[in-house]
C-alpha cells in the first residue's frame, strides 16, 4: 500500500479533445470543445490539449477561440509530429501551424520503435533523432511557446525492441531542450510489471546518457490505453515510480478499447493513494464532469464505469442492501457524494423484501406490509422476465406499488389511439398521432402533429387531457431512450422504452422521474411510458379525478 | 515484465451465473445457465458457480439439470453462506441446500471484517469463528462434497482494520478443512499494492500460525471487483504472488462496476505473462463466449471491451490505418484472431482518404480515384454530422460509393409508404404498412400488417418486391436496434436505426451486412435501413433492374 500522504502534486493532461475524439462515433463541435475546456479548468486541470492545428478546420478555429476564454489553472497544448524527413522545421507546415496556434505548450509526437522508423518512415534512424531534436527546438524558440512536451509513441513496445535507440530518441527529445517526456503505450498492451521496470530503468540510464543527475533532466509523464484492462493500473504504477504527470481523457473515451479514464485515475491519487492534483473539491465534480463530456459527446455513458457510472453505487443483491441501510461504508468503498455520485437501492426479481422496503418504505410507511412486498416483488419478477427493467424507471414502480395497495386513480379510459406516419420522398416525414379517451363524463377525440409517433402521441394525449388537468403542462419529457430487449430476434424483438420527465412538484422544487413501457410495437412501448407519467405526474400533485 | 513461460497452471472460477446477475439489468433463464456452463466446459474452465441453491427455484433446478449435463473439464460449485448463529450446521436450511445440491464444490462465504461482525451479524467474534468452521466442515463431510472452497467476504478491507481477526477467520475455515482460501475485494476498492502486500504477509503468516509449512495450506484465490478500475490489475498481482485461482464473470458482468473480466485476465495470463490456464485453443474462442453470454445475459455489449470488443482492433485515424495497412503489429497489441476477433478500417470524419481507399479500395479498385475519395468523404463527414456512423454500416457506405462513382442502380420508385398503429386496450397493439412503388413498368401498392412498423414495413416492401426481385427472399433481418441521437433534447430528437442482414450472396456463402437510417422519425430512420438493406442486396446478387 503506497503511503497515505504522498504529499506529491501529480499534473493532470486532459487529451479528451483530441486522442478522445479518435474514439468510434466520437465527435465534437467547436462550441463543444470550448465548453468542455472552460469546465476542466474550473476543476484545476493542468493541461488541455486542444486538437492538432493542422488537421482539419475545427482545430484551427479551436486554438483562436480558446485565446479568449479566461482560464485560470489549465494551459492549453496543440499537438503534432515532427517534421517530415530532409526539410527544415522552418520549412515545414505542420511545425508552423503549431507555433502559429498561439498555445503556451507544444506536444511533439516522435518515433521510438525502431521498426516503425524502419518500416513505417522508411528513413535512417540517425534522421528520425534529428527530426525530434529539431522539431522540439524548433517549437521551443517560438515567442509565444512556453514548454515544449515530447511524447514518446509506442515508447513500451520500442523499448522492449530495442531499449538503446529507444533510449536516444528521449535524448534527442532533452537535447532539444523538452521540459517532459511522455511515455507512450500507444497499443495499451503493455503488463504493469513492464512499466514499471522501465521506469526504473530509464530514470537511472538517462542520467548516465545524459552524464549529469536525474534531477536536471526532464520529467516522466505517462499516457496509457486500455487495451489490456490496465490502463489505470499502468498510470499509477508509472506514478508510483516518478511520473510527474498523467495524460488521459475523460470517461476514457479514446480509440479502440479506450485511453485511461482520468476520472478513476483522479479518484484513486486522490482519496485513495493521497496524492495531491487538481483544485479542492474538483473530485465531489467528477460526476458532473463525467456527465458533462458524455452529453457534448453524444457517447452513451459506461453504467458501471468506477465512481461516476450510474450502477457505480447501485446494490440489488438483497443481503447486501440490508447491509447497506445499516452501514453505508460496510459495502462502498468510498462515499458516493464525495465523488459527485450517489447511492441507489434497485428493486429485482432478484431483490429480497428488503429492498422493496427500502425503496418504497419512506413513501408509502405502513401501507407496505409484508403481504404487500410479496406480492409486488411476484409482480415485478413477473414483469422483469417479459424485459421490463424497474431499476431505472422508479415512478412506473410506485405506480405497481398504488395498484398493490389498492390506490390506483384511473384518470382516463382509453378507447384507442392511432398513429399514422407517411413517408414520400424528399418531403419530410408526416406524423399524425390520434387519441380517443373518455374523461369524467366527456369522451375527448384528438388528433396531433409531431416529428415521430412519441412526440405526436405525447402532443395528442395532452389536447386531450388539458381542460381536465391543466397541470400537465408544468410537464416536460427531457429524455426518451428505446432499446430492443431480445437482440437475437428478429424484428418482431421486444422494445423497451424508457423515459425522463422534469415538472415542478406541489412544494415547487424541480423533480425529474422516470417510467418505462415495454412491447413489440415501439409506438406502444412509448405510450405505456408516457401514460405511465402523465398518471404518476397527477398522483404526485393530488389531481381530482 | 514476469517472465514469459510461468509455466503455471491457474485455475479458472466462473461465476457469472451467481455473481455475474446481481449486475444491473442481468438476468438468465434456467436454459441460459445450462448453456453457458456447457460452454465453459468446452473451454476448459475448471469450476462454474452455478448459484445459490436455497436463493430462488431456478437456481435449485439448475443444479438438478446440470448434473444431466455431461461435463468434461468444469467442475460445477454450489454457494452460500456460512450456518446461521447458534445452530447446528445440520439443522440449517441453507446449509441442506448445499449438499443436497449434489454439487461437488461448496463455496462457503463468511466474514472477514470485525465491522460486519460486530455491527451487520451482531454477534461474537468468536460465534462467527465457529460458524465459518463448522459449516465447512458440515460440508466437508458430506458424500457428494470433493472440496469446499472458503471465500472470505471484504477480505482487503478487514485485514486493513484487523489483520489478526482476519486471519483467525481464514484460519477457522482452514480448521474446517477448506481447500482453497478465496480473497474478495468485495467492495472493490483496494490499489494493487495492498493486494500485493497483504497476500505476501499472509502466505508468511498463516505459514507461523498454523505451525506449519506454507505448502500443506490451502491455496490462495483471488475474486476482485472493479470499482477502482483495478480489478485486471488486482488479480494479476496476486497471481504474481501466489494465487493459484482467479474468480470472476464473462464480460466482467457483476453488481455496481461489476467482478473482473475473465476473458481479459485470461488473455493477459495466457498472451502476455506466460501462465497455463482453460485448455489448448481456449483462447482463441474468447469472442464467441463473449459474443454468447453478453446475448443470453440481453446485456448490451462494451464495445471498448479490452481483446473482444468491437472496437478492440478498429482503426480510425488516418495515420494509423496506413500504418496498419503495412504492418499489421506496429498498432496491434496482439492478433485479432488470436482472441477471436477481427480488425476493423472505419471510415469517418477523422479518417484521412486512405481510410476511404483501404475500406473501399479492395472492391472497387480504380474507381476509386483521388477525386471519388475526396468527394466521399466530404459526403461521409456531412452525414456524420447529421448523426449517421457509417462505421456500424459498411453497406450503407457502399452504397454511397455506388453514388460516387455514378453506378448505384434505382431498383424501384417509391411514392410513399404509410404505417398505421392501432392501440385499444386489452388487445394486441395492430400494426399496417403500405407502399406504393413504381417497379420497372407497374405500379405496386401493397398492405402488410407485422408485429410493429419495422416489421410491417419489412413485409410490405418485401411483398411489392417479391414478384420483380424473387431473391430477396434469401435475405433475413438479423438485428435491429435504435438508438437516440441527441439524448437531451426532447422526444423530437434525432433517431438513429441500424440493421443487420443475412443472405447468402452469389457463391453460395453466407454473407452479414448492416446497414443505417438517421431521422427524427423512427419509423423513416428504420425504413432507410431496410431500403438500404435490399438494394444492397440486389446489386450484390447482380439483380437486373
Amino acid at each position: 500500500m503506497a503511503s497515505p500522504e504522498n504529499n506529491r502534486r501529480i499534473e493532470i493532461y486532459d487529451t479528451t479533445l483530441r486522442d478522445g475524439t479518435q474514439g468510434v462515433g466520437v465527435s465534437l463541435t467547436l462550441t463543444d470543445k470550448l465548453a468542455i475546456t472552460q469546465l476542466l479548468d474550473e476543476m484545476g486541470v493542468d493541461f488541455v490539449e486542444g486538437g492538432y492545428p493542422l488537421s482539419n478546420p475545427k482545430d484551427v478555429a479551436y486554438f483562436e477561440e480558446v485565446q479568449k476564454l479566461e482560464l485560470k489553472h489549465t494551459r492549453v497544448c496543440a499537438f503534432g509530429m515532427t517534421r517530415r524527413k530532409g526539410i527544415d522545421p522552418a520549412d515545414d507546415q505542420g511545425m508552423q501551424a503549431l507555433v502559429n496556434s498561439g498555445a503556451p505548450i507544444i506536444t511533439i509526437v516522435g518515433k521510438t520503435w525502431d521498426l516503425h522508423v524502419d518500416e513505417v518512415l522508411r528513413i535512417s534512424r540517425e534522421e528520425n533523432l534529428a527530426m525530434i531534436r529539431d522539431s522540439v527546438a524548433f517549437c521551443r524558440s517560438a515567442d509565444s511557446v512556453q514548454e515544449v512536451f515530447y511524447d514518446a509513441e509506442h515508447f513500451f513496445d520500442g523499448y522492449r525492441a530495442n531499449p538503446e535507440y529507444a533510449r536516444q530518441t528521449l535524448q534527442a527529445a532533452i537535447d532539444g531542450g523538452a521540459t517532459r517526456l511522455v511515455l507512450c503505450d500507444t497499443n495499451g498492451g503493455s503488463m504493469t510489471d513492464w512499466v514499471t521496470q522501465v521506469m526504473a530503468e530509464l530514470k537511472e540510464k538517462l542520467a548516465v546518457d545524459a552524464d549529469t543527475s536525474a534531477e536536471s533532466l526532464p520529467s516522466l509523464a505517462i499516457h496509457c490505453h486500455n487495451d489490456a484492462g490496465l490502463a489505470v493500473a499502468n498510470s499509477q504504477a508509472a506514478v508510483a515510480a516518478g511520473a510527474v504527470q498523467v495524460q488521459g481523457t475523460i470517461n476514457g473515451i479514446g480509440e479502440r478499447c479506450g485511453n485511461v479514464d482520468l476520472l478513476t485515475v483522479i479518484a484513486n491519487l486522490k482519496l485513495k493513494l493521497g496524492y495531491d492534483c487538481l483544485i479542492d473539491g474538483a473530485v465531489a465534480r467528477l460526476g458532473e464532469l463525467s456527465d458533462a463530456v458524455y452529453e457534448k459527446a453524444a457517447v452513451e455513458p459506461n453504467d458501471g464505469q468506477p465512481y461516476v457510472g450510474d450502477n457505480a453505487f447501485a446494490h440489488k443483491g438483497g443481503m447486501h442492501v440490508h447491509a447497506v441501510q445499516r452501514i453505508a461504508h460496510s459495502y462502498e468503498h468510498v462515499e458516493p457524494e464525495s465523488v459527485g455520485n450517489q447511492r441507489r437501492i434497485l428493486v429485482s426479481e432478484l431483490s429480497g423484501r428488503s429492498n422493496i422496503a427500502a425503496t418504497l418504505g419512506q413513501k408509502f410507511g405502513d401501507a407496505v406490509t409484508p403481504e404487500v412486498q410479496t406480492n409486488l416483488l411476484t409482480k415485478v419478477q413477473d414483469l422483469e422476465h417479459r424485459g421490463y427493467q424497474f431499476e431505472h424507471a422508479p415512478a412506473s414502480l410506485e405506480l405497481l406499488m398504488y395498484e398493490a395497495i389498492g390506490q390506483r386513480p384511473s384518470f382516463w379510459v382509453r378507447d384507442h389511439y392511432r398513429c399514422v406516419i407517411l413517408g414520400v420522398p424528399e418531403e419530410p416525414t408526416q406524423t399524425e398521432a390520434i387519441v380517443k379517451l373518455t374523461v369524467g363524463d366527456e369522451v375527448e377525440h384528438r388528433v396531433a402533429e409531431g416529428d415521430g409517433p412519441v412526440n405526436a402521441l405525447d402532443a395528442a394525449l395532452r389536447k386531450a387531457l388539458r381542460a381536465h388537468y391543466p397541470q400537465i403542462d408544468e410537464l416536460t419529457l427531457t429524455d426518451y431512450a428505446v432499446r430492443v430487449v431480445n437482440p437475437t430476434a428478429q424484428s418482431a424483438a421486444k422494445v423497451r422504452a424508457t423515459a425522463e420527465f422534469e415538472a415542478r412538484g406541489v412544494d415547487g422544487n424541480l423533480r425529474r422521474f422516470s417510467t418505462i413501457g415495454v412491447d413489440e410495437n415501439i409506438v406502444d412501448a412509448s405510450w405505456q411510458a408516457l401514460s405511465d407519467a402523465i398518471q404518476y405526474y397527477l398522483i404526485e400533485v393530488g389531481a381530482e379525478k
